[in-house]
This record gives C-alpha cells, structure tokens and sequence, in this order.
C-alpha cells in the first residue's frame, strides 16, 4: 500500500484560512437574502473564488453596494479611513483582516508613539502596505516604504528609525535593510514582522522531499512561492512534480513507488490537496503497482 | 615652495588626546610630590608614553599604590567595582575614560532597564568590553560579547535582545550581527556606538591621497588602523609611503614635488606629526627641489 504524506503546512496560511472561513460563515446571510462581497478576490486561487461564488459569497466588481449589504475585508487589510467610509455607508464589515497583518498596524503606531521614523520594507503597490500606511498617518507616524535599498536614503536623515515589515516580505532583503540602518541612526528599533509561513513551508519540503520516493507539489504554474518549492524539492529529489489540479497526475510517475510526499503553495485549498491525495490512491489501486 | 598639508582627523582620536591632556595636568600633582600613575600604557606609542613619563606620569607596574597617589583611567574604562576599589584604598581617581565609552555603559543599562538581553558587538579580551561587562552586572543587566556569528545563538533565545558595540568595533561585522538578530528575535534595539575616529580618518584618505604628489602615512608598522590608511593611499596615490618617525623620510621622495599629505593613525601623538612635517620642509629647503 502506497504511504502519502502531506506536509504539515501545505497549502492556506492562517491567515488565508481563516479570511476563507469567516467568509464560509457568512454565508447565513446570504440565506437571510443579503448581498455578500469580498473587498477584492479573498486569495489568488480561480477555483476557491469559483466555490465562494457558488454559495453566494463574490468579489465586489461593479456593483452599487447598499445599506444592509455585508463586505468582507480579505486578509491584506484596508486602510482605517476606508473601512470607516463603508461603515458610514450602513453596511456589516467583516474583518477578515489576517491577525499577524493587524500587529504590522500595531506596530508602526507604537513606534511612532516612542518617537521612531517609519522603515517599513515592503512593496509600495501591495494592497498590505498601502492598509499599514493608511494606519501610520491615522496615528500621526511618519515614515516610507522601502523596496529597494535606494529607498532607504531618507531615512538616514532620522536619528531614531523603527522598522517593520510587510508580513510576506523576504528575510534576505529585511535583514540587509536593518544591517545598513543600524550603521546610519543613532537608534534603532526593529520589530520583525515577517510571517513564518513561507518559511515554515520551505522547511518541510526541505524535510520530506528527501525521505520520500515522488514529491508533488501543487499550486499556480504562474505562483512565485509554488515555483520556489518545487525547485527546492527538485534539487532534492529528482522524481518531483508541479501541478495545478489532480488531472494532471501522471500515473507512469507511481510505478513501484512506496511513498509519495505532497505540499501545497500558499494559495492552493485544501480540498485540491485532497482530491490529489485521493486520486494517487485511485490510480495506486487501479495499476495495483503502488 | 612645497605645500605640507595635514589631514583633519590625524593622529589620536578625541577620547586619546583628552587622556593625554588629563595626564598632562596632573604633572601639578607631580610637582606637589605625589606619585601619579596611569592603570596600563595610557596608549600605544611608546614615544608618547616615554614623554609622559619623564614628567613624571608613568604605568603602573609593580608599585604599591598608597594613599594620596593619584591614578588615571585611560580611555579604555574600568569596571565600576574595580574604580570603587581604587577609591576605597584612598586614591585620588582621574577618570580619562572617553566619553563615548562611558556612552556605550549608559546604553547597556537604559536597553537593560528596559528589558532587553544585550548583545555587545567586540572582542571579549578587550580593556574596553570588560569595563562595560562590569557597567552591565552593576546595573543587573544580562548579555553576552558577540566576537564571532557563533556566539550569537544564545541570544536567539530572547524576545527582546538590545545591541551595542566596542566603539572601535568594524562597521561591517556590527552590520551583520544586527542583521541576522532582526531575523531571529521578535523586538530588536539598536544602538550604535561604534565610534566613527577609523572612518573618518579613512576618509581623510580618500580624500587626500589623490590631490596630492606624494603621501606620508605615519604611525606603527604594527598598526592595523595605520596599515589600512596606507594600504589605501598606495591605492589612490603611487607615491604613498608609510613611516614610524620623522628619521625614516628619505629625501629623494621629494624631488620636484608641489605637494605633500600627511596623515597619521590613531595611535600618533601631534608632536611626532609636527616633527614630520618640519622634516619635509627643512629637506625641501636644503635640496631646494621641492
């Protein structure tokens, strides 16, 4: 009998699980005849959007949002100003903003509290920085996004500097931005903000992708953070594969294979990881060679 | 006429030359028949220590200190216990200690008070980072002397880890070691007490060697601070040479030259760079070719 193993921290982070959940949830107003939006696609994945939408739950496109409408806050967050405007406009908010993003916020208006300039290392255009940014100016901070070490010149001019980070920043970068300031303020003051669930993905391939016969990896051909699995795994274990959706699986790839390891990229849900675990079942039981 | 022109930042950094003038003074208790010692070398310049001594301003060796003898700290700093000791046998205690020493004992207990384990970026055997140490324990404060990446971990153990450095500590590794930290542990502070004497006597370097026909490095062949001022002069500037006194300047450097830089490290008192010069212009004079 075939052993598969998933890894522990395939697929949804938590906070993209439970922006998926609090959405699920809500779908008892939908019964009750209300309208429910998503404030922009709640994750990057066609076919959970596509199930979403089929029990009622869809993302805001052009439509004229009404008093006693619900709109969910995916887990990026929105800026305070915004999300007070939709309240004024009589609606129900549910706040799927991820906890880990809600600290992000936290953080930057205690530091500017305590008389810290703002670095926060992220990507200027990404709807998470322009939420915290929204958070700074609502706590009187002051600060900039840095994306690339040119950007990091004005805070030069500041003697205490405070730093945080877009939770799905890349360590290399953050830690080569907080080396340099270190040498230019008087004083420094970091709050590590990255989220651990990109690592903590890698990590179990780096811990699985050895010890198994295949390895597939599933999630969008086009998903930085799906591709950097599989070419972790492929270095690792030749027999590795990347798939979208379980009618991609080759059954030639099981033959006489005891173990097969999956994992999954951040925005691949779990009933696509289920559906290709059963599936390497099926085809084990059909060829009867796995 | 040649043109002598001394770098700004030559010679002794501002905690040395405030050492000196401090020793310099208590010669008053010389001529009032007390003894006046320093606790070790006051620096590194056996010239220097040599002009203090015959005016009566010497290293402890193996003398019995008595009441009423005068004692000098150097730059460096002492532990607090040990300057208590010294005070508790009747001594009367001049404290040269730099004051961005005594900065780097004050950061140490504010980041202690509140609450951060310290991370001390420098060499564990170093006069300075044990006088420090001391300045830590005194005020309860818990840390460790970070000299190489692998005493690090420890502190990865800490939420809150709070860094401060030798000040002649290397811009480069301090950098690195806040980097890593900022990965590791949820809250960093930075305070950066590096002393920027090396840097900027550097740039001095850079600055001048390529304005000028010939360049003279002065200070002791065993330097490391003077061997990198010369090894980057000889880079801007063919012509570079690298001398411990006024004895070894060799008159053919000079032939046709308009120009002449000079600049010293840390460890050179002003008198042997004022020699230095005198030199060069009395062998222009006398060869008339420069």
């Amino acid at each position: 009998m075939v052993e598969i193993i998933v890894a522990p921290n395939a697929g949804f982070c938590f906070g993209v699980k439970r922006a998926v959940k609090l959405a699920e949830e809500s779908s008892h107003l939908v019964k009750n005849r209300k309208r429910v939006f998503t404030l922009g696609p709640i994750i990057h994945n066609p076919q959970e959007v596509g199930r979403l939408k089929s029990i009622g739950i869809k993302p805001l496109e052009n439509e004229e949002l009404q008093e006693g409408d619900a709109i969910i806050i995916r887990s990026h967050g929105i800026p305070p100003e915004k999300e007070r405007e939709l309240k004024e406009k009589g609606l129900r908010v549910i706040d799927a903003t991820c906890p880990y993003v809600k600290a992000v916020h936290e953080a930057v208006c205690k530091l500017s509290q305590e008389g810290y300039f703002i670095v926060l290392v992220g990507e200027k255009n990404h709807p998470e920085v322009i939420g915290t940014l929204g958070y700074l100016k609502e706590c009187n901070g002051k600060g900039i996004v840095v994306e690339s070490m040119d950007d990091l010149q004005e805070a030069f001019r500041h003697e205490k500097v405070g730093v945080v980070s877009q939770t799905t920043q890349s360590e290399r970068f953050f830690k080569e931005v907080v080396g340099e300031l270190s040498l230019w303020v008087k004083e420094l003051k970091v709050i590590n903000t990255i989220c651990n669930a990109t690592s903590v993905r890698q990590e179990d391939v780096y811990t699985l992708a050895p010890e198994v016969d295949v390895m597939i990896i599933i999630g969008g051909k086009n998903s930085g953070n799906t591709r950097r699995l599989y070419s972790i795994a492929k270095s690792l274990n030749e027999r590795t594969y990347h798939i979208e959706t379980s009618e991609e699986l080759n059954p030639s790839w099981f033959e006489g294979v005891k173990r097969v390891g999956i994992t999954a990229g951040a925005s691949t849900p779990g009933w696509i990881i289920e559906e290709v675990r059963s599936k390497i079942k099926e085809i084990c039981k059909e060829h009867s060679y796995c």
